[in-house]
């Protein structure tokens, strides 16, 4: 009956679909979500090498309005179009890019403006609603495994997906670090770039209940001295790359997550949640709901050194 | 090209995604989200009767496990085959039907039970967290309206979605009434059914204040006198269905939401969210957004009689 087929039913039963340590040959499939101000050809490039299979891949894109948005959005269906249309074991399951109605929420873009203090509420904000949106309009029924990974991040190892998922947690993240010229040693060099997977202290808990209700605590600024633990400076030299640590906020450059842990609500806060926003906050949500955080101190991903 | 037919890249504006008070003229899609633990033929047939052009509404479901469960996915299954196999007119554009993997998690679901005290919170939890999932699986990037209907709301408006759409309002509720037969009067009667649409007041925040960080607080209970202006005690006799008040919590048996509200973050928390829990805690994180929720006293919707 073709008529039947252009109002399609569909039945799905949950419990069919799993998300375990085994993901790839469960053929478990994966949502990666990017909120793309940037095109890096870099991120393209690096996403294609992943070696998860692609036709379990699905990717989801939201990119800003405006000019920058226009001239990311060129760039990335460029790319989409040669992937889509090219050898049939690069492409992926489908690719979903969302335009938002809203500009950025900070016109200059260098790393210096996004991490003023006084910039960083807003811009969260403004991420977290991005992220939402992306989420809530992508997530389907078949996801077993959501992977966020940020614009930026150009390198990672090939496996991430699978490494990532064999650890069979809620919610995993490695290290995000960034490579840059070291003038002191003259060579190439690595340094932490994202503080915001870490363990709580009582400072910070001491600090966020004298705060008011809107305010938000934020890691990585002197003036704000948390003294959290900080996965950034857990690495250990030639430290087990498997090593977990359990967390009380996350980044979100990459982060794995499994589907059921966002379908049970957990998104990412753009107010004050517990005095925390966006990624943290989500940490703090699927706590909330009963879901642990996870990181992985000596297991590296690479950020974009502007 | 078949094979990229297969591969399907999809690219969608969100400013061309209008939700207005000309919902229907501007042919605006409307995802009807449902919770659904029992089958009333009734809540179908109303359904069918709603006059908003069903191929602009696609239908979501979701089912508990366990044997009620699959009582109600039969009977929900043998009317969506019916109905889409029927008069084209009466299709809807499609249709999702979810089952959770977990189980209702009152065994007895008698409506004594359902609402004891001591019962709600892990109900309550329950519930939003079946509300996300379905939330979260169905919303797409073309769907500008969620109505949620319980499944036991058998009687409304036919025109319920224009009628409500046209307040052009992010959150709105209808007054949930019950018809019951009135002994002392000898003849049918309506009385309300919903309490969870009200507007705060300071006996309810001070004893929030007072409580445990995951203590909740219920309306509709004796023993827990918050004084809040409830909604279900402004009808006036013969009053202006169109009238409209602001509300701080709400119900969810109907409750028509912009689905920019849900993108931007808006879920039901399974967990004490400023003392709030389910549909309440929804209009409180609507409100943390920005957006506020509304209530249509003099307009109704009924909900089964057991
Ligand atoms: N859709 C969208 N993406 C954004 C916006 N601002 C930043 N991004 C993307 O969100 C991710 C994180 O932002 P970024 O500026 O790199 O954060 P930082 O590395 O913490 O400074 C990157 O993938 C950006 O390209 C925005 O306003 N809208
Ligand atoms: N999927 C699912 N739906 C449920 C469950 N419990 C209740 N429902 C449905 O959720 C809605 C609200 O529940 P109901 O028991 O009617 O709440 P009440 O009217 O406030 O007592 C109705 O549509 C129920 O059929 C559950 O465990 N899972
Ligand atoms: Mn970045
Ligand atoms: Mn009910």
């Amino acid at each position: 009956d073709e008529e039947l087929v252009a109002t399609p039913v569909v039945h799905y039963m949950m419990s069919n679909l799993t998300n375990s340590a085994e993901a790839e040959a469960k053929q478990e499939t994966v949502l990666i979500l990017t909120p793309l101000a940037r095109f890096y050809q870099e991120y393209w490039d690096n996403l294609l090498s992943l070696s998860y299979p692609h036709e379990l891949i699905s990717l989801g894109f939201i990119l800003p309005k405006g000019k920058d948005g226009n001239t990311a959005t060129q760039l990335l269906q460029e790319q989409v179009a040669k992937t889509q249309s090219g050898s049939k074991s690069k492409r992926f399951a489908s690719i979903t890019i969302l335009r938002q109605d809203t500009e950025s929420p900070l016109q200059t873009q260098s790393e210096h403006e996004r991490h003023k203090l006084e910039n960083q509420k807003a811009r969260r904000a403004a991420m977290s609603k991005a992220r939402n949106s992306l989420l809530f309009t992508t997530l389907g029924p078949r996801t077993s495994w959501v992977l966020w990974l940020d614009s930026d991040i150009i390198e990672t190892p090939p496996t991430l997906i699978q490494d990532l998922a064999a650890h069979d947690k809620p919610v995993i993240v490695p290290n995000c670090f960034q490579r840059f010229y070291n003038k002191e040693l003259g060579r190439m060099d690595v340094r932490p770039y994202d503080f915001n997977s870490w363990v709580d202290s009582p400072t910070a808990q001491a600090m966020g209940e004298k705060m008011g209700k809107d305010d938000i605590l934020l890691e990585g600024y002197p003036e704000m001295a948390t003294y959290r633990t900080l996965m950034a400076y857990m690495v250990e030299p030639d430290g087990d790359t498997t090593k977990e640590v359990q967390l009380d906020g996350v980044g979100g450059t990459a982060l794995l997550v499994k589907a059921d842990v966002h379908r049970d609500g957990a998104m990412f806060p753009p107010f004050a949640f517990y005095h925390l926003i966006e990624t943290e906050g989500f940490a703090k949500m699927a706590s909330r709901l009963g879901w642990k955080s996870w990181g992985l101190p000596n297991y590296f991903v690479f950020h974009y050194n502007e």
